[in-house]
């Protein structure tokens, strides 16, 4: 990509109505715009970041034995008049009627119609386990929408859902969700930590939050220095008490939500009649669970986690691009050098943008660290004696090298 | 993928309200779901022809130079105000207040959004042109809405928006879309008609669609069978008339509309003041043009083309899989050399289902050739003489053959 044709443009000051840091750098690097409020567009480098969380949470998901489906925004009112959330989500949730009066809402998650879904597909107890995702729009309404991404009215979620055929098994897709939520968490960087949660309006047993720890944070807990242990701090009325494990004294923290995963038992199935045969002949309501992973959210954390006062950080399996290729030399050798790297970086699958703007070295290299390519490629002065400087965006060490995709892919194999 | 895993059952009896080909087929097949009228959800096999479409839609828009973006479902009712579509939608608009009582509408299409978008970053002749695209949800109420996928009120559609400095800018972004949009249906294999149609909503000047001739099409067009010639009936005024580019005899026919161009000029740009500085420091509004491609739309064009009374025909680039392996033999060996081929097809990356469902020989025959994958490799009674058959769907015929990896991609090479 060539960033004289790159849609999106960098801004040098704060955007007004921003309070945290990775609302303000998404918007400031090009990677989304403001709609309205909770509401985003997002441009190519934001899209290419969310297709790279994607791809990894589709991996994840697919590895775990899980199938991807995808369930409409647009639902009738019925479905979830059947569980009394029509009116249990509140003002949360976005009704509308069509044109012939018919109540509808926009799904603010799948529960029921998933329950629903399964129920005309899953009618022995030979068709269980089954663990469904899909990536997917949701809708919420929030009346001060706070904390740019980390809150939104419109928002890409990964949710799954679990049907078994005994608690048993309910907990056994429990515990292989949670080891493929570790996994994502791991390729993503993101330092999470997994806290017992209140079930809020989804209802049923035991559930967790995916936390990751920051002061721009809505959910509070405690966290043992220790051996580790954490408890949400209402919940567990942990405050100020040792920690059960190891008599230690925790630490009361705070941390944008990420993930929650619910175990629902026989909640939604029961009320919805939705049954299989079990191996008596029996009609039996699914056990069930439900596992909710924000992608936009993991935007923001990433951003949140990584970065500093220049810019974004990107870990190298999340930037929107691995390279940016900086042609601050008005040397036309260097020139003619720099985009032969480039096109060569590009044919061997390294993703990269050259910056062939009329702009300043200056510009250049604030937009770079702006927007956070893990390695810089520079074509300065140094290329008089035949070589390029490759900074790494993570550390800011850079080394002077040979122009080629050699000395580039070391680079990235240093990187997080 | 194990049959006797895969969530979505086949089913034999054609569901009622269906009154097209691809509809039943894609419910028999376990592809689709009725979530309300025109509203779907999509099981794994559909979820996966989804996929193999988009990938191929990405990948020519993008190698058309065109961005990916990403704009919201959700959008204030100022917006369409400005342009005057608040109203002119009518009916087909879905229309919501949130809780705070604002008006806002679920987007049918993006032009007021993109244009909004283009304004805030593309300031200057430099900046242009540009072509951005979207995969994105698309609203629209439909009274009765007929033909399945071909009508559906909620539905996933490529939208590309492009921006230029002047008209023969603006032709030039046109006629690359058109280049992109013969490569995607010359890969999906569907055999449209471009013709000159009725710009309706939209707006603007010249504007085309891509139509598949079927008799369950919504389109009336002339096509002469002499030299190829089309238009659309009504707005050319051609019927009964010889054809005006070689006198021959058009005839008329029907066909689902697949995809929709237009050159908007600055029908959206001047009203919405959405303008860049020319060359000479004038602030000018853009010549743009809009592209539609329907995505789920493309799949029921894909069954429609290619089905028997058995069932859907996959080409083999948008199958969900490209292999069944069919175990029809109790045979302990053949057993255990089926399961052998399955897992040594994925490890090739030939993607491959086994059917391992305990059920009749006749039930795996019925639901691979009704969901349709492009080759069925039977371990049957002939493995007893070392050997299996290898089905192609698209023809019938088969072969026998050496259990083998390379004998499953020699028959997947003669497939369409």
């Amino acid at each position: 990509m060539r960033a004289s044709e790159l849609f999106g443009k960098t801004l040098r000051e704060t955007p007004s109505d921003v309070d945290v840091a990775s609302h303000s750098l998404l918007i400031r690097g090009g990677f989304i715009r403001v709609v309205s409020a909770g509401v985003y567009s997002w441009l190519p480098l934001g899209r290419a970041v969310l297709h790279r969380i994607e791809g990894i949470v589709r991996e994840e998901m697919e590895s775990s034995g899980a199938q991807e489906i995808l369930m409409p925004a647009l639902m009738p009112k019925e479905l979830l008049s059947s569980t009394g959330r029509w009116e249990g989500f509140g003002a949360e949730l976005y009704r509308l009627k069509d044109a012939s009066g018919r109540d509808l809402f926009l799904g603010p998650t799948h529960e029921e119609l998933v329950t629903s879904l399964a129920s005309s597909d899953l009618n022995s107890y030979r068709d269980l386990p089954l663990v469904v995702f899909q990536i997917q729009w949701k809708f919420r309404y929030a009346a001060r929408p706070r904390g740019g991404l980390l809150r939104a009215r419109e928002f890409p979620m990964k949710d799954a859902y679990s049907f078994d055929a005994d608690e048993e098994g309910m907990r056994r897709s429990y515990e292989k969700m949670v080891s493929a939520y570790q996994r994502v968490f791991e390729r993503c960087q993101i330092d999470v930590r997994m806290i017992e949660a209140d079930p809020g309006v989804m209802g049923g047993g035991m559930n967790q939050e995916f936390v990751l720890p920051s002061a721009d944070g809505e959910t509070d807990f405690v966290e043992c220095e220790n051996c580790g242990y954490t408890a949400n701090l209402e919940i567990s009325g942990m405050e100020g008490k040792p920690c059960p494990n190891c008599g230690g004294k925790p630490a009361t923290r705070r941390g944008i939500e990420l993930g929650h995963i619910f175990q629902l038992g026989t909640k939604y199935s029961e009320v919805m009649e939705a049954e299989f045969l079990d191996r008596t002949g029996k009609s039996t309501p699914y056990q069930m669970g439900c596992y909710g992973l924000g992608i936009s959210r993991m935007v923001a954390a990433l951003v949140d986690s990584y970065h500093d006062e220049l810019g974004i950080k990107w870990p190298r399996a999340l930037a929107p691009f691995e390279v940016v290729v900086l042609l601050v030399s008005q040397d036309s050798l260097a020139m003619r050098a720099a985009q032969k790297l480039y096109e060569e970086l590009e044919n061997k699958g390294v993703s990269a943008v050259i910056d062939d703007r009329d702009v300043t070295a200056g510009v250049k290299f604030a937009d770079a660290d702006l927007i956070g390519y893990p390695i810089q490629v520079i074509f300065g002065k140094e290329f008089l004696n035949g070589r390029i400087e490759l900074r790494t965006r993570s550390t800011n060490d850079s080394a002077l090298a040979a122009p080629s995709v050699k000395s580039v892919r070391e680079a990235l194999a240093s990187c997080l």
